[in-house]
């Protein structure tokens, strides 16, 4: 099957926004096996949007729209489509109900044009929307498949994962549903994990093992087709057991979240708190830790000593350590190691971690861009310190120095 | 002239990027006064990206290409577009010494195929590429204009603001060109500034005043024809008066910065240093200061204080100012001040400033999520603490918190 994804508004065509939208879609579409040929993204005109579904039925299967769903006159997808197809609009009426309940029990007056959500073209699936008023539409007609998504990503999102996923499902007809997995990995680089794992991806067919890309992270998403979700699971693993025997030490969740969060699940689960002490990350670990609801049970807190004088008046590491003649320097293993184990101490905690070196554009004490310090002090073990020659821009070497000791942190917590 | 934008590229069609080519290159439109009616996504096969030209040929007058301009086999753009205006590829001779310097200048061997980035279609502008290998295209044939811009972003922006530009300006034919300024603004909401400033946008047309999204900032675009700079700035410098009259507190640059780049130059322009004390924030605002090159003279470093404790311990604040009976607690205007005094005293710094607050998902201290106390402590003045109730997203309120009070850091220092 050959799709095309139509994101539909102007706002795309100006610049406002990025089309997120066309990304999403033809991710999950790739892990449903289903080919994108193309994307289109077309403004809020008719004539326009008619043109798209044109040119997109002569040359895919499966037309997925995402936008113009809303209430507005702008909205025009069903309308459009509807006339293309010769086909009513028709009330869905839970839809209809679910939108009245919701303006009467805010007790507002609802403006007349929400009712516009509520509508489905004559003949065509109503998908629901668990996060909107718009009901989104699974049409076949004349051997095209037609699918319409609301347009703001959070209604957009859970759809496609949701009713639209099942809808797809039966547009694939009967076939075993595909089943995945996302395996998130820290430490080692795409190219490198790739390598390990070459002679795996490449001598098994079933399960499939690919790399994926999310967000600057390294991801495999591992695929079966499968009747029952306990036979692909059974499969999965299988090949998770593989994988780990390669390259176990770098594989922190079997699920999409970010080892920031993997760490504070586990910190949580053993009773145990986190310090640290930030150079030349500048508060970005202290940042990736507290962006994870409820962490202050795990996260103390930390500090960002950008000078000398605050490593001193915050840590109470001595002058001599950090300046003058044969001192070791604000950038070296020996304080990095004080860092991490004055944090812990002042935060009574159980962990502290530390990042110092040089983030660029230009070299520091005489060091070059790219050298960074780490180090990993526990209650009652020695501290580990390590070094890293990083590559990359000041926010990547940055951004990589805070995922590395998080790495090693997760190690030590796991 | 009406514009369609062809991005090239398999691994879009994938989802494993997003396409951020086509928002920037549809901004740059936009202010040109191009109008994009399509963007199109397309693979790396030479079928189908044939297709994409006859398509983009029935419905406009520009086709703008990104991607497949590299050395491999799978870069075909150049390739497919000679073929379809039946013209051959030609070196240009620059761009070929230019490739052949730089492998002899680091020493290593040359793969043949790096040779194809210097080809262009014949009888085509070659466009310089500032940032890369692969030479850019521009080429009028049967009445379409085509223009072969590179994929990385990082070479694709700065073709499009020099080369590109410049070939752009030529094909716009003898129309003054377009003169634009970007004016930055904080402190305020995308709809309030419309609001204040509806009045002049509505009431003139040259320059034109556009409000301009920008990775979630406030910005807007003051834009004029003129036949030099000099007269153009004069007619946006008079623009940018009247603007200032309605909301000059808000608008901090005249040129695309963030906030905190403008207050590290403030700072650094006047020997003045920064201090923080985040609790809410979780180091996001020395994240933000540290992630500019060179602000350790201006942002000494911050504590992160995410516990009571690490309050006690690091800023040296009475446990019984942060909790129990009668005790402010530490989401209140008093302990917001405290924070921020203590930060500027320990580092020694001229102002200090804080943010203590309830983040979500759930209430803190029986205060209401979005509820938020910032402080600005300066030195030899008298503490500013005020109150925020802001709505979003966990992440949502903690940007908007940051850029609340390096606003009011801003008016001070500015």
């Amino acid at each position: 099957m050959k799709a095309e994804i139509i994101a539909v508004g102007t706002e795309l065509l100006l610049g406002q926004i990025v089309n997120t939208n066309a990304q999403f879609i033809s991710q999950k579409l790739a892990a449903y096996g289903i080919d994108v040929y193309f994307q289109t993204v077309v403004g809020d005109n008719a004539q326009r949007i008619r043109q798209a579904i044109e040119t997109g039925r002569s040359r895919a299967d499966l037309l997925i729209f995402t936008g113009g769903l809303g209430p507005t006159q702008d909205d025009l997808t069903k309308d459009v489509l509807a006339a293309y197809l010769n086909r009513g609009l028709v009330i869905h009426e839970p839809s209809m109900a679910k939108i009245e309940d919701l303006f009467s029990s805010r007790g507002v007056h609802m403006v007349e044009s929400n009712r516009r959500q509520a509508l489905i073209i004559e003949g065509s699936e109503p998908l629901a929307n668990e996060a909107g008023l718009a009901v989104g539409n699974g049409i076949l007609a004349d051997g095209t498949h037609y699918l319409l998504l609301p347009g703001p990503p959070k209604e957009m999102k859970p759809m496609m994962e949701g009713s639209a996923a099942l809808w797809l499902q039966s547009v694939l007809g009967n076939e075993q549903p595909l089943h995945s997995r996302l395996l998130k990995f820290a430490g080692v680089g795409e190219s490198n994990l790739e390598a390990k794992l070459i002679g795996l991806i490449e001598g098994q067919n079933d399960p499939t093992i690919a790399p994926y890309a999310s967000e600057g992270e390294v991801s495999i998403r591992v695929s079966t087709k499968a009747s029952t979700s306990e036979e692909a699971n059974r499969k999965i693993d299988a090949t998770v057991e593989l994988i780990k025997e390669l390259v176990g030490e770098h594989l922190y969740a079997q699920e999409d979240i970010p080892l920031e969060e993997q760490v504070i699940r586990l910190l949580r689960a053993s009773g145990r708190k986190l310090a640290s002490a930030e150079s030349i990350s500048g508060g970005l670990l202290a940042e990736l830790m507290t962006s994870i609801p409820g962490s202050s049970g795990e996260f103390a807190g930390g500090v960002v000593t950008y000078t000398n004088e605050m490593k001193h008046a915050l840590l109470g590491i001595p002058m001599s350590q950090l300046e003058g003649p044969g001192a070791p320097g604000a950038i070296s293993e020996s304080t990095a190691a004080l860092m991490a184990e004055r944090a812990m101490a002042i935060a009574n905690a159980d962990f502290g971690v530390s990042l110092t070196g040089v983030a660029g554009p230009s070299e520091a004490e005489g060091k070059p861009v790219g050298l960074v310090y780490a180090a990993l002090a526990q209650r009652g073990k020695p501290t580990e310190v390590y070094t890293m020659n990083l590559r990359g821009s000041r926010q990547i070497i940055r951004l990589r120095a805070v995922k590395s000791i998080l790495h090693r942190l997760w190690l030590a917590v796991r």
